[in-house]
């Protein structure tokens, strides 16, 4: 995407701090990386692994950390946290669309609904009865606000977005495309060889600054809420069932499945395809490695794996020989 | 969410059956866990796990089995099945929305469509030509109901759904937001370094009293039907694939991918994030674990397993070289 | 699904090739299987370990291949790939539904957006500013096209899918319902204790002949674009995330997680519920087995396995004890 906007070093490191070293006052145009970046884009280096591309790059500036401020001749800026100014920097020149305030003629709105004049409501949007829609808050088209949702400020519902009835979103939230919040949580009793439902009559609560990913569920409570922190970032495709909370600042990797009554501490790591069983504990600080299952609450913080390494077809036949043995009791 | 309804402990006997020992006059207002009741709620003891939450429990009523039913002074039901009761008792105090019987204006039925004059058609639902939907059948915003779909009464689709051409849907049953029933199955033949794509003319058929949780696919079969059995429980982000046949009664936890023409049987339990391959059988009354892969035929109905352990990430390190020394023949 | 078409064997190697055996006129009204087929449909044999259904089936005709040819005495069409011919042979019976040239009066089409008049705009789609639609392409109720998405000619979308803005779809693609395409990446930068979100500027490109399954995530990139080849097929519910690049006709089965800025080659074959971690190179021509977890670059063509065998839950019981022994050192 073009970037439609232009910035010295100079106008950039006076709206996100850092040093300037070497020439302030060329124009910038974009972002971009150490390999691709031209003469007129700003590139980063954040990853000590990428330096050796420092030399070669056709970038026209570079943002980059303490120890590496003499690595090259170029324009740069010099920051504690290369990756997060990059970040800033992307922000700059590429600043999310304006919210359009305002109600598309065929949105849905019911009489009792209570939406900012400072939002906007796209197309086919249905809002139910006693919602309330907050100031600069955009509600994409074909999105289904239940009845009695509250959603906060400046917040973005992408289009295709489903908020059951009585959960609450905070300020500043994203919430991607095929987001499905409030859904029935997983309840039913066994009774003489059939399922009873358990009506789940908790909501959701999501709180400020969340990120949801495309596709990803997070369910109802049974009785009391699922919640989700303050600052949680998650990724598409998870699945979160009823009655989780999870602490603030935890960021949740795609197609995580989470099953229900879980607590998840603040500033975990979770990594993709994880699952984790019902009604167990984990603490703060915790990572939880790619594709790994966790049954049992984990108290310490630390980095927790049980993925079973790649092996070339012919080698994983001879090792599935060894697990039945030990499974069998034939090993001692 | 407040509960609007109150009952007396007779008056939910009444309705529910049950033995009521102690006061049984005093105003019910809802249902909390005996954690979070407070004196006009009722709690209930189904897992002796909580036995001694029973003790310090602030709750007005509670409901239990024949064992506990002098293990508490409080006013109380006693039912062989304190679960189910307990699921009942919720559904009494939060019956589901009432559907209203009617056709949004702005719902798109194909005059050809034959809706029932008690269901309730959403906002921009759309019913295609031939479809029939049944006597208080909910329909909700932005659902997709295509040509010659037949839906049986009392069924709800929760706003989002997409149901595919010629499928069939049982009586009361649950559609959460996001599922797509009837979506091509995944049917390609190679040829000459591509793929050609098998048009796949089957369709879905779901029993009675099934549920479907958000986001969850089910495809619809090569040339005969993909079914699911009367009374199966399906939660969230599931993806079943074409000709499946799935037995009565199955309950299947949440992120679960199902190949093609996998047959699974009755009762059978699940769990989350588990893998079943293709073209296998699943006897009745199996349980398979969480994040569990079925690769071969399960003819012995008992529970199998197949996830790895979790590990500290430096412990993992170890394991991962026994494995990688089994793997190339070097242990014995 | 009732055939409505009618075709003689002679016909049938009119359209599709292959050499007939046997009457040729009688009438064929569709295929089916070698043990479903009734004396007016025609079965196939792809897979010789169906052949002993060959002696009993009622099928009226039989698609085979040259060593089969004198394995029956059924009418018969001979031909190298029975299976890409029964492909053929169920598109002749069940072409897919024409597209309706013109746009539904509910559908919001920008008046910047450009609209071949041989392309069908279902109800209550949204086409954005700058967008344009091929020839022939039909977008299905309810799709939400983005500002300055180009789309190809016959291409189709079902309802409800997303395409977010500045992302390209090719020629002769196939979109189910509920995917969406160019959703934000997953990227953040840590500082002090909270997270940055990155904003994702790439976009996606999905090449000519492309299939994508119901619910599947494609994020858009984070500076570069992610990109689908030409041909790919990928089945329902699988995340790909920021900067991956897919090389042409490469197949992925259901539910695979792919994590960012990953790259895999051509005609490569990945197993359900598989997942890639970020950052990896998988080379020309692997397969992956189902729900393994490639944590490294695959550098060598061939089938690579990390799943764990199943076990009925009391062995891996024991088998859990000897990988708790490896773990803490305690074998040799």
């Amino acid at each position: 995407m073009a970037d439609a906007r232009t910035f010295s070093l100079r106008e950039i490191a006076a709206h996100l701090g850092g040093e300037v070293i070497g020439e302030a006052a060329a124009p910038i145009t974009g972002v971009a990386t150490l390999d691709s970046a031209g003469p007129t884009q700003i590139a980063f280096l954040a990853n000590l692994r990428y330096r050796s591309q420092l030399d070669r790059t056709h970038a026209g500036a570079v943002i980059l950390g303490p120890d590496e401020r003499d690595a090259t001749a170029l324009p740069r800026i010099v920051t504690d946290n290369p990756y997060a100014y990059y970040a800033r920097t992307v922000a700059l020149f590429n600043p999310p669309p304006a919210v359009k305030a305002g109600r598309h003629p065929t949105a849905q709105i019911d009489p009792e609904a209570i939406v900012a004049s400072t939002a906007e409501i796209g197309p086919f949007a249905v809002i139910g009865h006693g919602a309330r829609i907050g100031e600069r808050t955009s509600i994409g088209a074909a999105c289904v606000v239940g009845s009695n949702v509250r959603i906060g400020d400046d917040t973005r519902l992408y289009p295709r977005v489903t908020i059951y009835h009585d959960c609450t979103v905070g300020d500043r939230t994203i919430l991607h495309s095929g987001v499905v919040i409030g859904a029935d949580g997983f309840g039913m009793a066994p009774d003489q060889g059939r399922w009873v439902k358990i009506p789940q009559v908790g909501a959701v609560r999501l709180g400020d600054d969340v990120e949801v990913g495309a596709n990803t569920t997070i369910d109802r409570g049974a009785l009391d809420d699922t919640v989700i922190g303050d600052g949680c970032k998650l990724d598409n495709q998870i699945q979160v069932g009823h009655n989780c909370v999870i602490g603030d600042h935890t960021v949740i990797a795609g197609c995580v499945g989470i099953a229900g009554s879980v607590r998840i501490g603040k500033r975990c790591r979770i990594g993709g395809a994880a699952g984790i069983s019902g009604h167990i504990e984990i603490c703060d600080g915790v990572t939880v490695s790619a594709m790994t299952l966790v049954m049992k609450s984990i108290k310490k913080p630390g980095t927790y794996t049980s993925a079973l390494p790649l092996m070339p077809h012919d080698e994983w036949l001879k090792w599935a020989v060894h697990v039945r043995k030990d499974a069998k009791g034939e090993t001692p």
